[in-house]
């Protein structure tokens, strides 16, 4: 029976920050563990440009000061970015854009509506090397086949440019999956309450705010697939949390908002669910090698020793529930090392 | 254009009213428009016996005194059920038994696992002609598939019995409305909010706490395949609004009771769906007719007359958040006559 494993530093390739007060204590729970986080852009206001990246930037290099931990800078993709945008945001060190379908999630309003005419965006971006994110859902759609409706806008990219780089983010079913499989160009993040969540766990019992996000986690069968494709070594699928935190207050409510807050359990989860399957020899490819692979950035030399040793997650993380709050974690970090 | 209908006084064919101290004020709320109320007897001790029935019948009279307003009563069918408690309950003025899954919805812990093996309390209810509702829905099977999974079980005793009546209860799904369209004794209550949402309601967009109800709104395809058949006239559809007070601190917080308070609403709403689908003179059949004739008890002679006429649904009433809190429905209860 294992009951310690150092693997490398993890990238967390999808994590919610936020700004302003709230940012350095939620920016410093990943950086407590994580190397690197691929940051979202969608602040109010967004980060549009590579100016906005780099002062964002700075305010998270301020917050996370000391803990050896990268911020991965993008920009929000919208029907107003142009190519222009694209090659200033590149050379000011900028590796990703985001691509959110208008009123899909939490501050898209200004999303995308037409993504087939963003084509000059994305040549743009496919020729100064930055990966394409996509919160793949069909707004409009009813909610548990929005991803699935997505997924030929997809693959109409992938044949078109096929050295662009698209990361189907958060993928929850089978079809994003097979995508994936299917073009080397297309990789899908994976995060860990979808692992773990079904519809179930969201209106099948009680109602349960916290499990609540977008999109909306989906049906066993799809759950078990992306459980299979997380464990199976394979390198175009890795960890991204989609970390998201939202105040009590506003989960807790009349009109709630999507998003579960996993940053700080995450990686401890996740040893859980390798170790359950057999498969911790295969925790580390997900975590710290694939997604670094994929973006083309090195991978990373520090390590994190985990141990098997029980803890209890905390209630609340400055007013935000975690996930998993109150439950007992069997996997916890030693030490991060570099 | 109509401007005023008037209508056989309705029946509500599932709704709850709860107990204790907040009891008289929600049965009220019924009792002002409804002429009778078919009340579920899942309290916290659940009506077992005639003996209950009665009690809780005297104490939901003394409440709506002066309302003209009977209450139909019905006792929870579980594993201890026995043909002489049916007998007795019978003779006691009971006209239906429910019966819930096990752990499928509120207070359904002492819920039944083995519906095949109660068949001689079905029997007995035959015998004595009292009829059989049914939450039908699969504990431990996907949350979307539990009612079409349950549906067998419904067939089978149709089958079996054909001279026991059973009520596929607030049915949200074209595999239920097929089943009560092939069995002439079996027939399903429609609720008003199951007509009005679909999942995208609740888990859509903004998570809703006050659209969450078991059975779960389901598809836009099932809600239109709902509408379809309370408007068409066909006898064996009804109206039950299932209307389930919560009070707002339980349902806007980490664990959410299921359930929509509809009372106050229902009636003015369906005079809106039934007029937008050009159907106004179809709405009498469906709370006021159907309902009675399926359970063998006469119509109601008081009569309700509505009027196109805008009011705003209050915020509360009475600490729990209605359906369609603070919204203008455009259908008004002008006066109950009888």
């Amino acid at each position: 029976m294992t009951n310690s494993i150092t693997i490398r530093r993890p990238d967390d390739m999808h994590v919610h920050f936020r700004d302003g007060d709230v940012m350095p204590a939620f920016a410093r729970e990943t950086a407590n563990i994580f190397a690197r986080g691929l940051v979202m852009p969608n602040l109010t206001p967004p980060v549009l440009t590579g100016e906005d990246a780099l002062a964002y930037k700075a305010r998270i290099n301020a917050a996370v000061d000391g803990l050896g931990f990268e911020p991965l800078m993008t920009i929000k993709i919208t029907s107003s970015t142009t190519p222009e945008i694209i090659k200033s945001a590149k050379a000011a060190g900028v590796i990703a854009g985001k691509l959110y379908p208008e009123g899909v999630t939490t501050n898209s309003e200004d999303g995308v509506t037409e993504f087939r005419s963003l084509l000059p965006v994305f040549e743009a971006m496919a020729d100064v090397g930055m990966v394409l994110c996509v919160h793949a859902e069909s707004p409009g759609v009813f909610v548990m086949e929005r991803e699935v409706d997505y997924l030929p806008n997809i693959r109409w990219l992938a044949l078109k440019l096929r050295n662009l780089r698209i990361v189907i983010e958060h993928a929850t079913t089978e079809a994003a999956l097979i995508v994936a499989r299917n073009f080397s160009n297309v990789a899908c993040s994976i995060t860990v309450h979808h692992l773990l969540l079904t519809l179930d766990d969201v209106v099948g019992g009680m109602l349960q705010p916290h499990y609540f996000c977008k999109p909306i986690a989906k049906t066993p069968f799809d759950r078990s697939c992306l459980l299979q494709a997380a464990l199976s070594g394979e390198k175009r699928f890795f960890l991204g949390t989609d970390s998201a935190p939202h105040h009590v207050s506003k989960k807790e409510c009349a009109s709630g908002c999507a998003g579960v807050y996993t940053a700080p359990v995450a990686l401890q989860t996740l040893a859980e669910i390798f170790e359950r399957a057999g498969k911790l020899d295969r925790l580390e490819a997900f975590t710290s090698e694939h997604g670094a692979d994929f973006y083309q950035i090195p991978r990373n030399i520090g390590q994190v020793v985990l141990t098997k040793s029980d803890w209890k997650v905390p209630a609340q993380y400055g007013g935000v529930v975690p996930f998993r709050a109150g439950q007992t974690v069997s996997w916890a970090v030693e030490a991060v090392i570099g």
